[in-house]
């Protein structure tokens, strides 16, 4: 490979001859060989970064300390970013420094020597048009940048993929509670055999979840949207103009299109990620809905002769490379699995958390890597088992009417009539007996054949069916 | 020891003959012997079954259902509950049946029994004047009352205990911001020396932390403030009443002062507790704002004579018991360790609300349990760090004016000056020669001593000191 | 209350009149209002504290720096504590400082004024028999002497509770396993019906999982064993006698009958705890089993109508308030339960361990809290669930002979004769159009009814059958 | 793009038409788009199965079911494999089915054709030269395929990279110790001075934390050696030849030249991942052990001026990228937050390794895929550390000397000449007037000049020095 020199305080480093990053860049992908093939700096992050660095151009032109022409430079650079045409210029890994610093001078590097490219100069050029720190970093440390892209990148993911993908899966398994609202079956608690309810209702819970679940990632929007850039070093907002944190806010709500503010405290902007931790905590509530969800679709589908066998899901592919014929359900099994990462994520998001030290949090590369991992595994999820699952769920009715026209839980429908004793009474024997329900009624002499009938049935047993 | 006889639906046992508990308590005593010393059901929930045992009655008797002197008989006997007087008859521990059915039929008997008692009747009577199961349990499933229960208790608990001690110490960090805001010190970012800031804006921080947390959490009262009352069984609300789960919860938001109301799907409010689970979300964030307080506080405190040693805290007892006027900090040490048992509860919490099946969640006890633990330590830990240790922090001005004065992340006031790359060769100089910033600038002739002094002013670079 | 006065090296202190505690203990109720109703100090711990208390005062009597009269008295003392005589003396929570000093000087103080009131004295002597430092304490720190705590109360826990606990179920199932060797069952992998088994080999799962966590827990206990006693205040030995480190590990050996060693390196004894971070992995790895096992026993006995009733598991108490004649897998749910705890207490002990600094851990009070909780729950529960679900366990061969000789998969065993796609045909035809493999095999004209009856045996399918 | 057709037992799928997949493949990529740009199966895995495919085509061979040719075929595919030379042919993402099926599938197709090209064939044959299921498959299933390439991905990568890495550290820290071990320093409890140590004790606590962690790894490679291979769909050997599952697991032995041997129960190694759970324990370990550390040197090497500045480490990098000449403990930051991973991590294990249902887990790639990233991260991250860290260090003997001289803990020396109480007295005196402890000992006369001088030496506080 060829090689060119590039300096940074330290001295001179050889970096490949045609990539666009610089010294330290290149310093990191030596200092840290780990997992480097697998653990990349989030693409998201790199995005992010673009927007801010846009931003802060902008903000630093208004404020009269940089160039018309160094500020469009800067922009074009980022918007080559932001197009996905430099994606193969950020190689650094989220294993690095804690404060992010290098991937915030990777960028720099990349905006400013790509920038020189475009004006016109070449990569060997010792004096390039624009300087990573002096004018792409204007007005920034990493320490407030970072933190930045991680909220860009995190309300960013919430907002495209998260919410659009469980407002997916809500809304099919709404279409599902209504279609199959009048299917009455057998209810199940501690996996046994229990009073009726209908199809609609058991998955009007599953809708409940995930409302309340969209819910709780909304309620902690509003701290992921304060903005740490303006803090620089420490949250003073050493080395910035008047005013620097409420413009270049406003400057990323524009190029983003969402809501983002300065945030009130810089201190803790830059020292906690508390935002991070509580958001995760939303997507983690979320997890459990699917866990629940995943784990119902399953049994419910199970058999297609020895097990529940109460609703139907597409079969999508062959299931096993020995048993010839059989279907699984992979898709709540992918579902189920993210679930379970989703768990793990968390803690590793809450001990990054916690573990912020003085004036800055050295666990930011760690915590937003979990948590855009988190946010793209339930998106994605929530669309695969849709699309793959969900829609085409409908109910086994055969199985259903066996089933809950055996049961002896409708027994709990006498309780008002002949008291809780008497009732366990009949369904006892009658279990023990291998009897229905109503033959045992009318031979303990508890009630006559006509009053189980209209006392007992299913159909009234499940009260209101509008989910 | 004394016996009588108690019967349920699978017969007849012996129960102590002094306590007002029944057959089914009893069995639960014999059949789970897990950890009876140490975990029995926590006391937040036998107090909010007494609230909503006395709301149903209430609820039913309005519905015509139960008669005023049984109503009445219920009331008296939850008061009594309410008032402690009755701790000792709640043996049961949190590892039985999931549902928590146990425990529900222990408050079921111990009012029953108890009320018959109160109206004169004796505990050997066979026939007592309330049935636990027809009469104190009358239109309630285990399964609606124990997840009424949770919700209760869990926002009983964070009104009560948890929000009122972050908020003691929110305020006393407050007060300290405001009383420290001129105190200029060094930075510290990685652990190392950085640019100065003061102590009021470092501590300010902390309270933009705390403040965020509070919000997290009241974010999360909506969700628990839903009742899954009148749900019964499965959700569908058999046996009960036109208008119970409403009415319920109207009763059960008078006698407690706080705002319940009926879930709006029963059918999640019995097989999951995502709300649990997001609420502890929020406390889990507490959790990890307050390691980071306490971590800071005790190495700020650190020392005496080879620590960082910038703050003082109070020394409330001898911290060695080989080591003579040894003092530690105590209190961060509980309130560090308090963090790293909520994060483990919230993990607990996770994997049971993950965990439920069709029309149930049998993990309701171990929720509960790590949801109320978490709660309560939170809560408790924020009262006795606040009132044993941070109403007495004081700064150390002359370790604080030492450290500022020395450091060499001062020259960050250059870099506009004379850019970043000259003011890096003049820490960098200064730190391997073991000399003076303004030393060292003039030596290499990037300034003069009169713009050093002019430019380099620790007290210039805090940016706004209100907090 | 009556009060006494007490000292220590910060000044008098008042103490309830009657109490063997001192100043110390006294101060430390009063800094730590912190769940003080549930989370006082372990019992284990402060058994184990008497233990090497004891130890610690034979060995100083050997090395000739404590006089046999004194020797006597502790000894004395830390028998009644043993005897369990004095467990209301030690009111000390948890949540303390974080290298457990109080507890330590607790048992010091009671040590010490419990021996001045055997040898005839009275709490309120301003000179005691005993100094609680200088005597009881001497050659040791709360810094060696709580990690020292900690391994005893682990060791002894695993042996004595958490072992016995998991054996007892082991063998159980072990014999339940070769009980039910000749039952043919139908397997389940995604819980979709898939080729036979039989029952035993099923069970001799659940056994070999138990007896590989007993193995991991084994594994753990030589790091346990080695104690950190006689590194007193940072590891080097300052205050110790020659050779004490050895001798009290010895007699340690001694009075507890297990194989206590001199940690080999004192250093990591006091600042780190990873013995106990090991040791609950393997704890936590068991959890994992019981989780697995308790699932699948409640979903063999889901039913009894409408679910896969193929175990009978014993019913032992009323399953539901409202549902008459329910029984359900209470047993199976205290496990699972137990389980999700587990795994949380994993995560404290986790971050616990994670963070000593320099010298010392001061998380150890959390952590050993932890570890006991899950060690007790652990062989609790297996006892529990032996007791009253697993010795009752017995399989329901009318429902488990119509599911496998209904099910498809047992097609596999044609894939050696007709190949993976032809068999996959019959499968699939026979699942569309409800027909019997055997029909359709016939039908599709792949093998003659002959060839069908000799090579699709469920018995033959099922491997070596003794487990 | 082109394509070619292939089919499985559910039809035809188009495929890419150069790829070597073929249906099955092709409808997992489009059935589970899920992080499909960062969550490919790890390549271990797809190594692991190459290992597994030719020891199996032995096996078979050996038994006389499968051809010379197709052997020799099967192994020339896999060694293709092996040499990385097929990497762009397995695209699937851990979300798939639980069971790995498609990731074998992948396997046996990608080695059926890619065989059948190397012998001559066209992609576009309809009838290839070796049959994915019927000949790659045989006498397997994904059920025992899977699980056994888990074991052999993990104890190789434990055996390759996990244990050299900590190793390499482990010695590294080792000779520092032994380097070190003439220079006393102070010692810090709870962050607080306390009494001397040499660097060399401290740092031999990090090595025994690794010695110990080793251990602890090693003693779980027993069980992770047991090979499920042989079990085939439900742990029953169905369709395998006499003798399979203890020949296969030789040649894989022999392939990769580790012990493997053929699991002691088949039905846990299906339906279980123990294992995976108990080996992932000692690597959270080891991270608990890796977060010690790091923070330790971070904390140690704070400064320059401000902090505690008693080791120094290398600077690999700029530290800011607005703070001129600041040096920051990056690989410190980098350990500390993969140990945040692995903690994290373990939380994803347990629980898909707690949910196995009957004869099957299905969440074997998520555990997997865990596990190999801790595996990955604590070897790499221990080999970055080393190199460009631990190498490096050094202490400041200016600091050092400082910090003890002035140590009021040095007072613990007078504890057996003097008593604690006294001796207390002394240091509480001394840090209230800031004078030394010779002075203020002599002052209140406890002792004179001459018995200070004689009893107070820090290098006679550190016990014996040898390391």
């Amino acid at each position: 490979m060829e090689y060119r020199i590039e300096k940074d305080t330290m001295g001179q480093v050889q970096v490949p001859a045609n990539v666009y990053w610089g010294a330290q860049t290149q310093r990191s992908i030596e200092n840290f060989k780990i997992a480097q093939d697998i653990n990349k700096m989030p693409r998201e992050i790199v995005r992010a970064f673009a927007y801010l660095k846009k931003a802060a151009a902008l903000t630093n032109l208004d404020a009269g300390v940089l160039s018309q022409e160094k500020c469009d430079l800067i922009g074009r650079a980022c918007d080559e970013i932001l197009d996905g045409k430099l994606d193969d210029q950020f190689p650094l890994v989220v294993w690095q420094t804690g404060s992010g610093t290098q991937s915030n001078m990777n960028v720099n590097e990349v905006v400013a020597y790509r920038a020189h490219v475009l004006q016109g100069g070449q990569l060997t050029d010792e004096k390039k048009a624009l300087h990573p720190n002096d004018d792409v970093n204007k007005s920034q440390s990493s320490n407030d940048t970072f933190p930045t892209a991680m909220h860009i990148a995190a309300y960013k993911i919430l907002i495209e993929v998260t919410i659009p993908g469980i407002e997916k899966l809500r809304d099919t398994l709404d279409a599902k509670a209504k279609e199959f609202k009048n299917v009455v079956k057998i209810g199940r608690t501690h996996f046994m055999d229990a009073t009726p309810l209908t199809v609609g209702q058991e998955f009007s819970g599953y809708v409940s979840q995930l409302t309340h679940g969209l819910r709780a990632i909304k309620n902690t929007l509003a701290h992921l949207s304060e903005l740490a850039l303006g803090g620089t070093a420490v949250g003073t907002g050493i080395n910035t103009p008047p005013n620097y944190s409420e413009n270049v806010a406003k400057h990323i709500a524009d190029l983003t299109g969402l809501p983002f503010v300065t945030a009130e405290n810089k201190f803790e902007a830059l020292a906690a990620h508390d935002a991070i931790v509580e958001a995760h905590g939303a997507l983690k509530t979320v997890a459990a809905s699917l866990m629940k969800i995943g784990n119902d679709v399953r049994m419910l589908s199970s058999g297609p002769r020895a097990g529940i066998g109460e609703i139907f899901i597409p079969d999508n592919e062959p299931g096993s490379s020995i048993m010839p014929g059989k279907v699984n359900p992979t898709q709540c099994e992918a579902m189920t699995m993210v679930a379970a990462q989703v768990f793990g994520n968390d803690v590793a998001i809450n001990i990054g958390g916690a573990m912020g030290h003085f004036e800055l949090n050295v666990f930011k590369p760690v915590m937003i890597y979990n948590f855009l991992h988190s946010a793209r595994l339930i998106g994605d999820v929530c669309v695969s088992f849709n699309d793959k699952c969900a829609v085409g769920i409908r109910p086994i009715e055969e199985n259903i009417r066996k089933h809950v026209n055996n049961s002896l839980m409708l027994v709990t429908a006498l309780n008002t009539k002949i008291g809780y004793y008497k009732a366990a009474e009949i369904a006892q024997t009658a279990h023990r007996e291998g009897s229905t329900l109503k033959e045992t009624a009318v031979k303990l002499g508890y009630l006559t054949e006509a009053e189980f009938d209209e006392w007992v049935k299913p159909e009234d047993m499940v009260g209101s069916i509008d989910v």
